[in-house]
């Protein structure tokens, strides 16, 4: 069996780093949209057309048995689409994930997302979370420059630092809970942890996408009698539609680990 | 909407606990069967038999939405005979939260489980966690001492600290988490934490059976078209099949609270 990712660009990257962790034993295709990135400046009609040629790729090309979308601007636009184009193939979206994770971890209710401004607009997240918990307090707060500066290469200077606090200053004061709503972010949440303080927790969908993943796959498996068995190593092919080399110096740095492989999709 | 709670007697009060903190917009029923407790020394049929009576008062009785089984014996002999029994009303069971929560918390997938004889020998947690990740490796140990012992008020002697020393020994010294499958462990939750030291992570299903609920019961009103909103104070009526002065004697150090209201099921 296999799982096929996909993202923007790099972004997604820093969810397929949890997602391997978990699951550790089914091949993996991650396609990078860096072709088309940022999605934030596109269309919804835009991105709607990238990830329905994207997911008909990676399902018919590369026959993947499911689906996880490591983007949260595809997730808010396209999700409910895509499910309806590939009815037959389980979709997965970081913002549900996320959204469930919130609601467990927060004691007081009160929950805020970071996002891109896209994401944000869409009150996705927001929507989402008071699905499950209608009782909930839920702030959604984009930020333009926080995600190209992190994709550049994050330094703690004080031009960035400001930008941070300055954001995170936008807040309620009385939260509990943080979701990291860009998948940029988990690179500089120790930044982000150091200026809230221990008295917010913060909350990385990719987690809870992860066991999602993992509770998908081995219910299918279990469905078509297929075992499910350790593998000494997962291979994972990089589909990238833009620029190659740049994906993969920039998407190390998210992965965690050097990146080789990556080449145009065939 | 209500819901609708129940256990062999008072272990379930630290699941209401749990439930009660995340779910603070509903009424609920708590039945303490403490007439026929400990169900671990029953048979199956016996406790079968308890379960579905219980069940079928607190849905046609009691008009609950919703059935939350508290206690892991229960779960694991009857959860399966109450769905058939009962299709209309959803019943959720501990085991099953605890088994996401020990394969979401893992890192190195090797989970340990403690509990009653009767839990560890029906191995319903080894089940449940490999059917979601079938790379796990999974040990239940059973103690018969232990929750008889937090029943009757713990204290840190040197007795109690020897049988649960020794009885913690057993497990595989490579586990990286540790499942609370009897619902009186978390009374002794520190405890344990102290003799496992800070590389294990402390699993108590009742905090996952408890956003389960919530998820649950938020889809149902939503599918009938029912508003939630927040209570002053939700009420919570005890039925109690045995003794009420010792039930709600015990029962307040579960809860955390005084209960002073409990009665004879009418």
């Amino acid at each position: 069996m296999k799982i096929g990712i996909f993202d923007s660009g790099v972004g997604g990257l820093s969810c397929l780093k949890v997602i391997k962790q978990k699951i550790d034993f089914v091949d993996m295709v991650y396609y990078g949209d860096n072709l088309n990135n940022p999605y934030g400046s596109k269309s919804v009609e835009e991105i709607q057309g990238f990830c329905v040629n994207i997911v008909d790729f990676l399902i018919n090309k590369k026959k993947v048995d499911m689906i996880v979308i490591a983007c949260n601007t595809a997730t808010s636009v396209a999700l409910d689409l895509l499910k309806e184009k590939f009815p037959n193939t389980p979709i997965l979206g970081v913002v549900h994930a996320g959204a469930v994770m919130a609601v467990r971890e927060t004691k007081n209710k009160k929950i805020a997302v970071i996002s891109t401004p896209v994401t944000a607009e869409s009150n996705v997240y927001k929507k989402d979370i008071l699905e499950i918990d209608p009782t909930c307090e839920v702030t959604q707060e984009g930020c333009e420059e926080l995600a190209p500066r992190i994709e550049k290469g994050w330094h703690d200077d004080e031009e960035n630092l400001t930008i941070l606090r300055d954001y995170l200053n936008t807040l309620p004061k009385d939260i509990d809970t943080l979701v990291l709503g860009c998948t940029h972010y988990p690179l500089i949440r120790p930044e982000i942890a150091k200026i809230l303080g221990d008295k917010i927790l913060i909350v990385d969908p990719a987690e809870e996408l992860a066991l999602e993943s993992l509770k998908e796959l081995t219910a299918m498996a279990k469905k078509r009698g297929i075992e499910l068995t350790k593998k000494e190593k997962i291979n994972i092919d990089y589909c990238i539609s833009g620029d190659v080399k740049t994906f993969e110096e920039v998407g190390g740095k998210f992965l965690g680990e050097p990146i080789t492989t990556g080449h145009h999709p065939e």
